[in-house]
């Protein structure tokens, strides 16, 4: 009699899951396990709140999507119901391949990209579910003739990002990242089989592009979060390493597998997709969480002073620059690290860490966002007269070290 | 007891208003008048909710203020209480020269600007309150030495575009506009007497300029509110002009004055102060939309079309374009309304209206935000290397005539 | 093409009027003049931002109409497109016949009830619509064999109420009046053709109520908004008074025929519905705003006096009581106001007001809302084992006069 | 220079934390082990959202308390900067005894109120500061004789309670909690020691116990997460006995100290404080999930059955009742799930689960919420003559047992 299952969700208040293949892709385990995998990995150590999860995220994804597909066939987009369920599909499952911390341990754990995984369990489900999830693949993959399904799912005007902007706002309670969702679906259209955006919507892509700009550099890349993380990786790299070595170390069977597997590619998880997927699905937060509490304690003295910052918040500092930083200057932090720490050996590769991080607004090298005039054409948004995007890349370095080492500036 | 009095206000909650000379000022019938003066003139044809007044907007800027004072001495910077309170006397009457229907009219009626105006209020304020106005009058004008004070009540980044922002945003329902204007008041600064910004609030600012240009073009210069607002100052030229031919026309007392003296400039408002100030001050919004409502019947026929016009809101088609119209094609439309109306002589002045409406997110010309880098240095925003503001602007060409006729392109 | 309007809502964001008949019905003047009758009367002077009118009020109503079909239907509920477009139309207009300064001057200018005016609109439009509001006007008045649309327009759970406290909350900015109407919408049903609720959505039923009885004391029977509105009757009635004596008073003509041919009845309106109708559709609250605003010149010093209080804001002392007021007070507040004004003869009657004012959150004397509980029985609300409903009605006396008075307690 | 630190929180946008004691408290490990213990244990099983910690509520209501003090001072209560530093610091450590899943385990783990454990732990941070948390102590334990500081902390209207219903609220989504504690604030007052709420904020108060009423049945005690909260006190006893019984069983070392110590009392941490609350604060949640996770294979049933169900959300059915189960009536379902599950010996215990949960909005039996009156007088809450505050006692009678029994109503 019922016809969906009613999730609370203080975002969009509702969110509506309708009953057959939707519903019991949601309720199976590869998918529930997102509910321990968190959306912004050690973010809430900055922003406390932001311990939502891949599951909420997935689930508000449908949620926009669903009403997407309403406004397009709404303007007269032939959408047929099984396109729409496999679209649905597409974004539900879109991060499934996601492991434990998300974006931070993307490579650390496996060699493996997420969507590559994505797509793996999403085979693994078409079996399981007799052929169901066929024409979800095809979009998700790109490779449906109408390809502004594709572009619902993956593109610069997303159910993805709209989603993730929308919540990261809503549970950091940085409200530069809010944008009209409701206005932006609203504009929705489809031109010669391409996603765009009614010229009247202009403005609200534009405030889109600017609150996703600046999440980046308020929040995914916020100085401390990004040291956060980079002392997570420190610290699997350092377990990986001892049980290389040949010593145990204490850790849930289910990552102790991948620690001691390390680095399992692509083609490891084709050749042995059933038995590498059900151990990668038994994986998420909590076992690195445990892992990491446990090896506070741990012989090794890098294992345990990096487990141990990471548990109370003692975290590296981190430094930015637009310019990189001068090799001497790199020297003289390292001299100073190991003065003052008084490193084991080959302690320098965690206690100091460099790299880049960069971000752009808007791309225009390809798939542009396309604005339909009110004349019928169809114009990319970065040749418009009255756009305000700067299609720059904004690059910064970073380097990532103890805080017990003086400033050396 | 009580030391202030409380006022309700769905954008902050509450604005608090001291006893003393700035709570005495607000009973003022100078300034309850803008209790009868919409903040955004007709824009609530297009937002029916934009019907808030320049009474709220002053006592909400007014709120800002409170705060961003309290933020500055917060953080050391020198503030006496006679200093305080003439900052926010200023921010309270910045506006207290409007006149009906704000900026639409604001030549219209008079040749004056509204900041002139407010001035002369101010001075006829500060003798009524033997001097107590003199600081705030110094601040408003830019001729007290402690520049920030004056910048925190008109700048680039002050908190009258603050509040204003802020406000239109909540009663239009535009979320485009909304800013973090907590976050932005906490991280303002003082620098060598200059209001500035912390680094950290970089984003906030970036936010902020955005919320800016977006609210021009989506409310305060949409085309419908654009038009309306031109038919209203053609309905106004042209009960002048019916005045000037000698015929009378109903109208409330203190309208007709205005019409019968028209274009009273500066210089009359100096000589004349008190009489021209008093009789300004019993003006209001009331009076226009009472004669307008009068105006749809009488026996001039361009009067009675545009008037009813406004008042059932049968509004003249607007047309933007960021080249210019040809002389052509204003031609062939002008040939149209006179063929499609048959005008009286002399009609076309009010039937066919053209001109331009321009916008710049920022300036980089002068006065510049100033940005309070971590090293202690302050760099003008547009000379940071990760700022993403465009210095452009924005110029839109528009014809603006009624809809009847027939689409000439 | 396109088969709505949008309206932009700061409360639901937009509003989608289909296009047919209830867009023209939208444009219709009887339904445009809405446009100036505030919502809340002279609530604005204790609450600013509470300027909304009754032409936002009825769209949003509509708004919520039209997801509560949805919903209905989506379980099961059968209504015909037919039903649908009547029930819309009949919460559309369901306060059409309100006229300026909605409540507070319903029995003052008139002596017709609004919802009677609202029918006399609704069979004029019907007759200019060819009969397309027929079944329209039964739903209205409760004469359609489907209750539950009757109910959704008008009971202890419709979506004239559900509308208003979300608005007035929200442009009065108290909070507490906030309700989950999303939540309360989903768990509609209908049962034996009555109006029913889920019983899982009791709880917010019982907020509904709740924030319904905070909204009476704290906004609706506010001791300073029913001041000035006492006060604005006042005005009215000596102006009536003096027009009766024969000194013509100036006033806009929509307003003065109806001071002049004081009291009209149903009766009136119903033999000469055309021609009242007519006259009434073109009075609203500008003209009443503007008539007191030249008022206070007027030779009458109990009509200069009020009307000056009023565009002032110089409001009368409320005192509220649970008990009445015994008759020693009130005649010792009388022989004070005698002596501080020196009040002219016949004055007492505008200087010295006194009433009750009475609210109750819910009647459990007829209508009550009904609960479906899980096992497929229906329940009245206040039988439920664990409602928290009082049914209790809240009566306050008051006694209303100028501050001049001394307290004389 | 600086004065405080400034925390995110989207709640309030932000909490700010002085230097000092209070900022070295907030940094101590036995203040963050709170951000890895949930606010609402399982709650996030109905509501994803809901994965607040009791950290960001500690700092909420260290916000509301700055607030409230910042009120009463300004309305003329003496409060000393030692005192309001006391009561700050009392209110922020006010749940530092909540251990992993907050009131679930309570009881399961060890058998000390947590009120107890916050006591025990400030005693142990007292010595570590020389005896900086003594006047926050002694107004935690209510022996300050300004009853007031007490209150503010733990009572009817508390800045506890009234951060915990808007944060539950927040992150849930379920607005019916949502309270304007900004009013509520502001309203607070004091007489004869004791904190009070002005007349004029009654209403607030009544919002505000609705509110507590409403959360209370809708979220705290929503059947599902009774449900899973059943289970995990069963999996946890279950764990006990198995340990008891000789079993090694893989857990975490910090959790397994408490299981193999099972029923520690408030004697035992008296005596042996320092070993046991160092053990104590080791443990969250992490080390609960950790071992839930692992137990789904373990060796023993009921152990396994029971962690699984908890791991991928297979929960047992809950049926709640306003009277008692009948005796046969839970027979027969004690009937069906032996034959249906064919249960181990003694499994009974486990898969059977009975018990009653109530509520009260407000108890008038003692401490009630004192209302001052315009004239001056204080009353309590339930004598005010206009009251709508129902103090009646809901309780509710609950089974709970795996859904695979057949329904045998």
């Amino acid at each position: 009699m019922k016809t969906h299952k009613i999730l609370n969700d203080p975002v969009y208040g509702f969110v509506e899951v309708p009953y057959g293949i939707l519903f019991d892709v949601m309720e199976h385990r590869y998918f529930q396990r997102l509910r321990r995998i968190k959306q912004l990995s050690l973010t809430h150590y900055v922003y406390p709140g932001a311990l939502h999860t891949r599951f909420h995220h997935a689930l508000g994804a449908l949620h926009l999507m669903t009403k997407a597909i309403s406004t397009l066939r709404f303007k007269g987009v032939d959408i047929s119901d099984e396109e729409a369920e496999a679209v649905q599909l597409a974004i539900l499952l879109h991060d499934v391949g996601h492991g434990p911390f998300s974006h931070t341990l993307e490579h650390t754990l496996i060699s493996v990209h997420h969507e590559e995984l994505s797509i793996l369990f999403m085979e693994r489900l078409n079996e399981e579910f007799d052929g169901g999830l066929e024409l979800a693949m095809r979009i998700f993959k790109g490779e449906y003739p109408k390809a502004f399904l594709s572009q619902l799912v993956s593109s610069q005007l997303d159910m993805d990002r709209m989603d993730y902007l929308n919540r990261d706002s809503y549970f950091t309670g940085v409200s530069e990242g809010v944008i009209g969702y409701h206005r932006l679906i609203k504009m929705l259209a489809v031109h010669d089989n391409q996603l765009v955006v009614e010229e009247k919507g202009l403005y609200s892509v534009e405030k889109f592009l600017t609150a996703r700009r600046i999440m980046y550099w308020q929040v995914y890349l916020h100085k401390t979060v990004l040291s956060a993380e980079l002392m997570l990786i420190a610290v699997l790299r350092r377990a990986k390493d001892i049980l290389e070595g040949g010593r145990a170390l204490p850790a849930p069977a289910s990552l102790r597998f991948f620690l001691e597997n390390r680095d399992l590619e692509r083609e490891d998880f084709r050749s042995q997709r059933d038995d590498l997927l059900e151990r990668f699905a038994v994986l998420d937060d909590t076992d690195i969480a445990a892992a990491v509490k446990e090896w506070q304690l741990d012989e090794d003295p890098i294992l345990s002073y990096l487990s141990a910052g990471l548990a109370n918040r003692r975290l590296f500092r981190l430094e930015f620059s637009h310019e990189p930083f001068s090799a001497s200057y790199q020297e003289r932090i390292q001299a100073q690290i190991q003065s003052d720490i008084r490193l084991p050996k080959g302690g320098l590769d965690y206690f100091f860490l460099s790299g880049t991080e960069s971000n752009a607004a808007y791309s225009t090298s390809k798939d542009e966002i396309g604005i339909l005039l009110k004349k019928g054409e169809v114009l990319p948004m970065s040749k418009l007269p009255d756009h305000a995007i700067m299609p720059r890349t904004f690059i910064k370095h970073y380097l990532c070290y103890p805080k017990v080492v003086d400033d050396v500036g």
